[in-house]
């Protein structure tokens, strides 16, 4: 059995663990025996984002539920840098997007942000929770990030967790030099990196943000970045120089 | 006159200098004066691709046509790095996202390949165009890179030109490091990206990838990206190392 043989992946709430019996809800019933056509015996990945990645073998298949049999572990967990995303909340198809590729780019938590230019006032948490499930899914993850409520900036940055460092992508930087003002640090620590709107962060925000002791200015090229692309932008200069692609 | 005053922009064919009537197709006067509801005297910006970004103030406005005077060059021609990006076209959202993403991080060429798995047979070329279009105007930029038709990724290799290197985004290296092959390389000369369709490239097309002299094998990171994110990641990598970041 290799990765390859499994096509399906299911993100599940049980328990995973070998022998285990994983029952599934009359939706994933739906998907797998009426629309994927699977039958008994056939074989799919299942996670939960706790215990990595099982083949799950169908032992009952039926209209409204069926029955799964753990096998052998086929991958542990791989846990993401303790890393957050914090984005401004834009248009419904960039954000579901933006938490799409959080999620493959490898990311701890992803905090939705009301900033001095976010229209949005209201987000669907859990549909952003499930897009974030999806993107593991497809993405061959074992962890699923939180997709936590809408919060407001300033109060996320009065309570700010000590130890945790900022990145903070600056337009007025545009032209600088990039990486640079990460180079030097230490690995491992725990991170966030904040991607303005689509009007950018207000001049009270960046004038906030650049006097923050934890927080590090990063420019992201030349270029007016839409807010979806800054983030695999940013997340990619940040794994690059801090996370997990060394 | 700040660019911050001029919210929209406007791709045009026609020559750009001071002084010089823009004469508006039936469409684009439908958006600024229907849609936009702009008046006389408005100004927005105008840019060909070639010339740079000139405010233009509208001096005549109707309903099938209209004109904008030039006014004094607000911005010089922003060049692209001489950087190539081929694809293999998806589904359509992502297949036009990634024409977006691609013109926002900079590239001259983007150019939509066939691959062993690419399901996809034909392309719309100007639709793609459209979109580098757009996101030009969105984004800022003077430039709008070429979409090219659909080449089949074998001839285009066969034909490669002399002295363009190629990066090559190989998920098989999945978990090595990530920008040290880019290392040292000298800036300037001219580059294309390529990356895979969502099944990854076939043996055949890795191990030729891997044998061409001009050809650079890059991981992005532990995790499996979609094809759209791999391209903003790709070139954020490229950028960094090789492109206008710097």
């Amino acid at each position: 059995m290799t990765a390859v043989e499994i096509k399906i992946r299911l993100f599940v709430e049980a328990d995973l663990a070998p022998g285990q019996a994983v029952v599934l809800s009359r939706d994933q019933a739906h998907y797998l025996f009426g629309v994927m056509r699977l039958g008994l015996g056939a074989r799919i990945g299942l996670f939960n984002g706790r215990d990595g990645e099982f083949p799950g073998r169908v032992v009952e298949a039926g209209k409204r539920g069926g029955v799964l049999e753990c096998e052998a572990q086929l991958r542990p967990l791989q846990m993401p840098p303790d890393l957050w995303v914090l984005f401004a909340p834009i248009k419904k198809a960039r954000t579901d997007f933006i938490v799409e590729k959080a999620t493959e780019m490898g990311v701890a938590r992803i905090i939705p942000v009301q900033t001095d230019f976010t229209n949005s006032e209201r987000i669907r948490q859990d549909r952003l929770q499930a897009h974030a499930v999806e993107a593991a899914e497809q993405c061959g993850g074992t962890f699923v990030p939180e997709v936590t409520p809408l919060a407001k900036l300033p109060r996320l940055l009065d309570d700010w967790p000590e130890g945790r460092k900022l990145m903070f992508c600056d337009e007025a930087l545009s032209g600088e030099a990039s990486a640079a003002p990460l180079a030097g640090l230490e690995r491992g620590a725990p991170w966030a990196i904040v991607v303005g709107p689509e009007g950018g962060f207000s001049q009270a925000e960046r004038d906030r943000l650049r006097a923050l002791p934890f927080a590090h200015a990063v420019p992201l090229g030349p270029r007016i970045l839409r807010a979806d692309t800054a983030v695999v932008a940013a997340m990619t200069v940040w794994q690059q120089a801090l996370g997990d692609w060394a």
